[in-house]
């Protein structure tokens, strides 16, 4: 379409302006701008512990950044930060799709905020990657939250690896204690390996259920109930009242049945109702009860160092994995071995052993 | 004491020899009897497809050892014993010290041999690192299974961290297979994280029980009894009886509660005794049952191929954390930073991201 120019281009012609001239500007223009919108990482630390959300906003934004300038960047505002964080309580939520999540986020949020605390609700969402978030993606389904000035809901971060997606939470969580937040809710879905990321970077773990028709305990992963500090029956309203105390008796035989906590607590069940606001003031004093006990018997503080080694351990050993599997000599051997492999043309371990070789000998 | 010759080196004086003309002898001696007990890995390969248990003892040495040379020969072997290996079954037996693993290993086992089948018993005992072996490491355990000529035990390899040990044990497998043995038992202690290696090398996972004063359930991880595919309740004897078939009715009930398994094998229960061998022939028919659904809706075969790459993926992973934590620079900074992170002086990801740097600069 040799005759078809742009608007703008037949604009300069009229005008008797060179296109070139004017695009030139636009660039200056832009470059300001990004100048603009690129703090310094002092800027943003100062930012974020003045509590300044645009701040704290695009600091998360540098966390979850692929680009190696942006992590050293970020590393260096999360370093600052350290020492201004850490007075919050980390609560873990998960729950299956279907449980009420949001609406439960939204009605205990508004409670703590109305307690006089500020509340960051963060996600780490393993669909994440495909769906570009399909949790906390929509902040519409917490309209009353999103609009309070002391709450802050940020999305999950997308990411090759659900260990990459984990890390860049855990990551957040401290911007935003040290941008003032003393209450941190990281929401999950109840399906796979995600629980396990929370569960390592928070104090208290809540799992949210709803009574069904029959069996209550059909179909929960064991490991997540053995995680759970409480479980919540949501929904506990209208016709469904008296389902939900009689699947709270379930679940709390059932909890019964596991071993005792290293925290020393013993997980409680309740009811609530999101509509009706039930049961929400009892959720938060339970969970003051278990910090009030784990601060007591030193349990918390434990708890935190040893999540911090863990989250380092983690980050190396996933470093490690991505940087072995992505690595392009050994990406064209990984097809042919795999298949190798489960035909039982070769071992595993005579497999791995060659593909090592490949790697260590670059 | 220059003065205290030893009785050799007086009757050499005596015998008017010099004395390092007769060590020397016995050097070449040694040498000699050393390069027999070294066969090449052909000889060795040979021996096993022979069914020659000194070959297969030899093999699974080399297998065990942690000289590099001997690692390289082990996989040859392991590679031409591969097309060989592969008609057997594979049994994970688990259960907390005191079920009676070992008596009823022996009578399980004096059982299938009894049916013409070739038992191999193996285990994984994450303990052998530091006792040297305590299941199974006292082979008298087993008195009459260790004097039949259709059994062959080896004890747990030992090693720096159980993903080692049990990658040895899961090497030994193979060997064992193609030196003939059908049936392979591997046996492991329930504590810990053993069973779910246990668990990616068998078919067919059995967790052993007994029937206790109060709650069966109080006490067993329920990831172990997720993996189970039966659950069977020794010592059901004497006045036990009674005891067992409820032991068992509640295990069945429980085992019901557990999500379908993707084998399309509905979990069972049992009462055996290993003293009377009442319900021993039964727990092999369970076994036969179970092989004969799942090679039927080809589940046995897609489970041993998605073992085949997990094996290779885990061996690459662990060697992966092997290399780096081994690092003798890594060693250095490692408790340094560890204590940072800890402390809270440095985010877990800038340490982790320290280490790694330095770590592929090299």
């Amino acid at each position: 379409m040799p005759n078809k120019k742009s608007h703008s281009s037949a604009l300069h012609e009229k005008a008797g302006i060179s296109p070139p001239e004017i695009i030139s500007a636009a660039v200056v223009k832009n470059i300001q701008q990004f100048r603009k919108t690129q703090p310094s990482s002092t800027e943003l630390v100062n930012g974020i512990l003045e509590g300044n959300i645009t701040a704290l906003s695009r600091a998360i934004t540098l966390v979850e950044s692929t680009n190696p300038d942006h992590l050293a960047k970020a590393n260096e505002v999360i370093n600052a930060c350290l020492s201004h964080a850490n007075k919050s309580v980390r609560i873990g939520i998960t729950g299956v799709p279907g449980v009420g999540k949001s609406t439960f986020i939204e009605a205990f949020g508004k409670y703590l905020t109305s307690l006089g605390k500020k509340v960051a609700v963060l996600a780490v969402d393993p669909s994440s990657t495909i769906s570009h978030g399909s949790i906390l993606g929509d902040k519409t389904r917490m309209e009353e939250l999103v609009k309070d000035p002391n709450a802050y809901i940020r999305p999950s971060a997308s990411g090759e690896t659900l260990g990459g997606v984990a890390r860049k939470t855990r990551e957040t969580i401290t911007l935003c204690e040290a941008c003032g937040f003393d209450t941190i809710i990281i929401e999950t879905v109840g399906v796979g390996q995600s629980e396990t990321a929370v569960h390592s970077m928070v104090d208290f773990f809540l799992l949210l259920k709803i009574a069904g028709a029959g069996d209550e305990l059909q179909g929960i992963k064991r490991g997540i109930m053995e995680m759970a500090d409480a479980i919540v029956i949501n929904k506990a309203d209208g016709d469904n009242i008296k389902k939900a105390k009689l699947a709270k008796t379930e679940f709390n035989r059932a909890l019964h049945l596991f071993p005792a906590k290293k925290s020393g607590w013993i997980p409680t069940t309740a009811t609530c109702s999101a509509v009706t606001h039930e049961g929400i003031p009892e959720v938060w004093e339970t969970i003051e009860k278990f910090l009030k006990l784990t601060k007591s018997n030193s349990y918390f503080d434990t708890k935190r160092a040893e999540q911090n080694e863990y989250w380092m351990l983690e980050t190396i050993n996933e470093q490690l994995k991505l940087n072995f599997f992505n690595n392009p000599d050994i990406q064209k051997l990984m097809d042919l071995t795999k298949k190798a492999v489960q035909n039982d043309e070769t071992s595993p371990f005579a497999a791995a052993q060659l593909l090592l070789e490949k790697y260590f000998k670059e």
